[in-house]
């Protein structure tokens, strides 16, 4: 997913507004984790959000995310977002999110998601470490 | 803060696109940021965020946000999305969050926040929990 | 309600343009009398609004309603609109407006709005001063 | 002035949101006020404004505004907004309302307008009736 | 059709974003088709738009469409896009373009189009080099 | 650049609106065209854009641009615009579309661009195609 940061998403120190970047955020986590599970998917929680370099007007922004983890209902994606100037094509790292999504039939209720098969040692390392942060997360709420 | 849900903000299913009541939750975590330091201020992570139950077109939308705990140039700031029926006045909730903002000056430099006075127990236990997430925000970044 | 003035919002002097500032007014007026009815309501008419100091890019906005006066099935709500400084946290007056809003059900018919009931001499001074406006403007429509 | 309603300028009801159609009219306005003026133009006041029929979403919208006369450093503009089906091409009147914009330089200080020339005897009584309401205006706000 | 000129039109040079013109001569030529044909239109094509000079933050927009020519379910409308200087009313031409719209009806299903009368020589002209360009199109289609 | 289509996108109809599908296009063919030059565009001219079917509301918007060739200050960009379905994957082609953006430095004046450099027969034919385009499109200009 790409983008232009045009004044109509800046705040008033002529940067992308954190809710902006925020919500771009979340759209292409969700196209992500539509195209996983086959239909609509709706937002449960972001375990961690991360901001570190903005992004100026008249800057491209480039966002990409993956699967980490498929649960029984519910995927953890993770998403990059990155600023890109024009001029030097040089590229910064703005954002690095994780999301929970849940996947949803028509009727709004939790329909199963297909399991996602790791093809190398990242893989698996990416879905272990997201189902520690899925149990903090569970553990957390309980209290 | 207080909003209605109108089809422009709304996804597919008619409820409150996830990303936007992110923005909503940022913006309102943001003044309340500025308010408390006296000046303009930038997202710097969420460390938390769980959406409960969704928002519907027509609904209103109530936010509400307080300062958990200042550090030298940061703050945790506590924000709440409850939506809120146009004909009973019923309220649920929507989100719950922890934002982490910093303080810039004109210049973009971080300045000091006024140190937040704890008025009760409460107070208290809030301050000692938002630096216990701190201290592992700042752990997991490390690795 | 409170906002914050990003570009978007502004005119190209760098003002929050006078359209955006009169559709806040509106819909802080309209989350007030649908709160105090109980339902869906539509904007009736403006009997006066006045602009008093602008609020630039980077500002906050707060906006204030309360029902001034219910006739059969319509109220009159007075709006305060703000403007305040993040830096100082001073306050300047940017509209005061008197709308009257109609409560409709859910087949757009008009339906009946339960009483205001003052409190104090004031409440009363202003349900007699509401109740004066709107005869002068039924009086005017006629002519 | 034309537009058509989408659902992004729509309320729950499927209807133009009054907020719109309130900075639509102030749109339409300030641009007739800054052609008469040859310069910007802020809004100062709505001395009237009532909404008859609404329009609904894949109407329509025809605005029209005129000036109805001139101070020294102000004009009062009349504005119409009309709903339009684009089936049957039958209009319906929305919107009358009454505004009074300021003209400003570049510095943002009050400077003169052009006077308006009468046409015929409509036009003086336009300009009358505008004369009354100003000093009704002022007088209230005196007081 | 007439427009202002805001921030939130804007790209990062200041001037009204291409994108925002194209979707305002859309919307303009839309409307234009609608009244023509008596119902709702789809965009079928842009055979040709040229921008020429660029519009400001601050300026006013001036669109205006017409109907070149009309086939069995379709239609031929031309639009002119201007900016208009606020100071001196001077005018220049932003863009030129022709787009074809079919005419729907409330399956979805294309409708005839009634047939344009030609009142002079220019409108003949306009209708004929219209039914070349459709020839050419559908010519380029096969292809 | 992906997109998904909300109703703050969509039409009367349900459908993504012409004129927004047009801004994505201009959006995503200016940065492709950023991209290659190194450097702020802005659109020229449309020569061909065709719209084939419809995207609804809760389908996934996919945006995919090619420079096609370079003159000596201005490109061609070819964009092409799918619908895909969340349910089903499937893809089906909304838009096709060739635009000349001009390369321009922080004065606004024309820069030079970049030669193409075409690796096989495919890039040569688009090369050849473009130049041919641009001949015919200044020659109707002439006349």
């Amino acid at each position: 997913m790409t983008q232009l940061v045009f004044p109509e998403h800046a705040n008033a120190l002529g940067k992308a507004f954190g809710g902006q970047v925020m919500a771009w955020t979340d759209l292409c986590g969700g196209i992500c984790s539509m195209r996983h599970s086959g239909g609509a998917t709706v937002t449960a929680a972001i375990d961690e959000l991360t901001f570190d370099h903005p992004i100026n007007i008249g800057d491209t922004v480039v966002i990409e995310a993956r699967v980490n983890a498929t649960f029984r209902t519910s995927m953890e994606v993770e998403v990059l977002v990155w600023g890109e100037s024009p001029t030097t094509g040089q590229r910064w790292r703005c954002v690095e999110a994780r999301l929970t999504f849940v996947a949803i039939d028509a009727q709004g209720n939790r329909r199963s998601v297909p399991p996602l098969r790791p093809e190398n040692d990242d893989d698996v390392r990416r879905m272990n470490e997201a189902g520690d942060r899925r149990a903090e997360r569970l553990a957390r709420r309980k209290r």
